[in-house]
């Protein structure tokens, strides 16, 4: 990308702040200097109102456009999402409509590698150790359950965990995994060959399934991974694994993943996505002993907005200075 | 130490082995080879019987000796805990009594570091991310707290952990957060300077616990440390910060613990050992909604009673080879 003249530029945004993130809105007016900022609430007016007609004018877009209008808004040549997953814009004729007047998005995936990450290895680790049993007695009976807790507690070295899409989220926890002597597996689409731990080729993940401890999914949502699990994978698994779901609840087969739980063949599963979302409070996966739930936190943190916006002004002086933008995916 | 001729020795043993726990047992007697192995229930005669008068003419103990017995043991040459805690034999008498006869003493640190520096990472990772709070919503309203749960939920990286006291488990646990980038400060009471991590003397440590967000307590029970997080230095940390122990329960002032936690100054307290154990059902930390509590697991795990035994047959071929024994502690 060669370097642009330094022209107003005009920053549509629909990236949302909470009357409690004023300093984070602050923190971006500040950083995008003498550009035009309009800050649009698509929670009050929809995909349809003024946020789209504005849309229209603008030369780059911060947070989450729709993505018809995006594909006829003519002027606008950087999108910037404030999510990692990018499901609705995951489409031919979307890439085509940026390709076609050489438009470029990126998406937020930095912002959100580091807490999934922790997070997946927050459940990993809270298995192995027994949290939950000893949190439930502890609100429940007040039982000194010592001696069932430490037989069923586990270390981690020396298991098998096979990961289920090899992205930033997958890499970082190869990281985080590292002093623990796991055997790690990655499984991905387009295996390049200079990954840090064994990686191959999705095609071949059905040959791999059968060696985990832990399977950790952080597939998104599209059509090659809707019902990804399903019944005929999970009955690979060996009995007493562990399934881990960060992705997409699309990517699970749910009712089958019940089963194996009720029979007892998996040993627990661990999701922070479900489908849909919320979970219905009726949900059978609520009530089964060993699921374990949380609503969709992986990502979050305290600095979650500051970061957003901090990653948007990076890829801003990057994109005014003609250098290559962080976390490009059209 | 020089060669050790290799006459038959007897190996007295009080290490419990449970009716499933046969194949350590057999593992146990076939390691010793043409030795004598004495086995003691000491759950059922207690300290005062037989086992107690077996020790007198035993070379070798592997187990939990009652400590005025070896003391009277002539014939003991080397002791090995199947503990990582050894108050009850960290007396100045003790330590003349086995000096006297060239006797020495080893401990199963070995065996317990990884499960407990692990335990201490699944509860620093665990609150970080909210779990408990997930899981206590799952278990009661089920509903979907996304927002307030992820505007809660932290990073690691950055954050401040003081560690007291800077033993195998401490080291231990500085390797697995090497990935997170926290600031780590070590307090011990003895500064070797050759830490791989800036460790500082424990006659300064009211100056470091300002600065903590999380407290690691690993601290043995001793003279020196009954009560060493009194009122007086939990009101030295900040704000928000979290205390974890895993250390021994006399260590911290559980009432004044209490009080910082009903009044909102610490986020949070997480306890594998408390005083007494187990924890009676009607004791106000049970009851504290920031209080989370397991029941001395923090060491097991499911290949416990293999991994003592191979510890001590380690130990075992090292001693009649002349080598120096690991984990000695005496």
């Amino acid at each position: 990308m060669g370097l642009i003249s330094h022209e107003s530029l005009t920053i549509w945004c629909n990236n949302y702040f909470a009357p409690t993130q004023r300093t984070e809105q602050a923190l971006l007016r500040e950083g995008i200097g003498e550009h035009r900022l309009m800050m649009n609430d698509s929670r009050q007016d929809g995909a349809t109102g003024d946020a789209e007609r504005a849309l229209l004018d603008a030369d780059i877009a911060f947070g989450a456009p729709d993505p018809e209008t995006v594909m006829r808004a003519e002027k606008l040549r950087w999108i910037q999402l404030n999510s990692a997953g990018y499901t609705a814009y995951d489409r031919d004729d979307f890439r085509r409509a940026l390709a076609s007047r050489g438009a470029i998005m990126t998406n937020s995936s930095a912002v959100y590698d580091e807490p999934c990450a922790q997070h997946l290895l927050a459940m990993m680790l809270s298995l192995a150790r027994g949290l939950p049993d000893s949190l439930e007695a502890q609100r429940s009976t007040r039982m000194w359950r010592m001696e069932d807790i430490r037989l069923n507690s586990r270390l981690l070295n020396g298991q098998t965990v096979v990961l289920l899409g090899f992205g930033a989220i997958a890499q970082r926890l190869v990281e985080l995994l590292a002093p623990f002597g796991m055997n790690i597996i990655g499984v991905r689409r387009r295996v390049s060959g200079n990954e840090p731990v064994r990686v191959v080729r999705e095609a071949d993940v059905d040959h791999y399934l059968p060696l985990a401890d832990h399977v950790v999914n952080t597939l998104p949502a599209n059509t090659g991974t809707a019902n990804f699990i399903d019944a005929r994978r999970l009955a690979r698994l060996k009995p007493g694994a562990i399934l881990y779901n960060i992705g997409r609840g699309t990517t699970v087969d749910q009712d089958a993943l019940l089963r194996r739980l009720e029979d007892g063949q998996l040993a627990a599963a661990y999701l922070d996505v479900t489908d849909p979302e919320p979970l219905p409070p009726d949900h059978p996966l609520w009530a089964e002993p060993h699921c374990y739930i949380t609503p969709h936190t992986a990502g979050g943190h305290a600095d979650e907005k500051e970061r957003q916006v901090n990653h948007f002004l990076e890829n801003l002086h990057r994109y005014l200075n003609g250098a290559e933008l962080v976390n490009r995916i059209i």
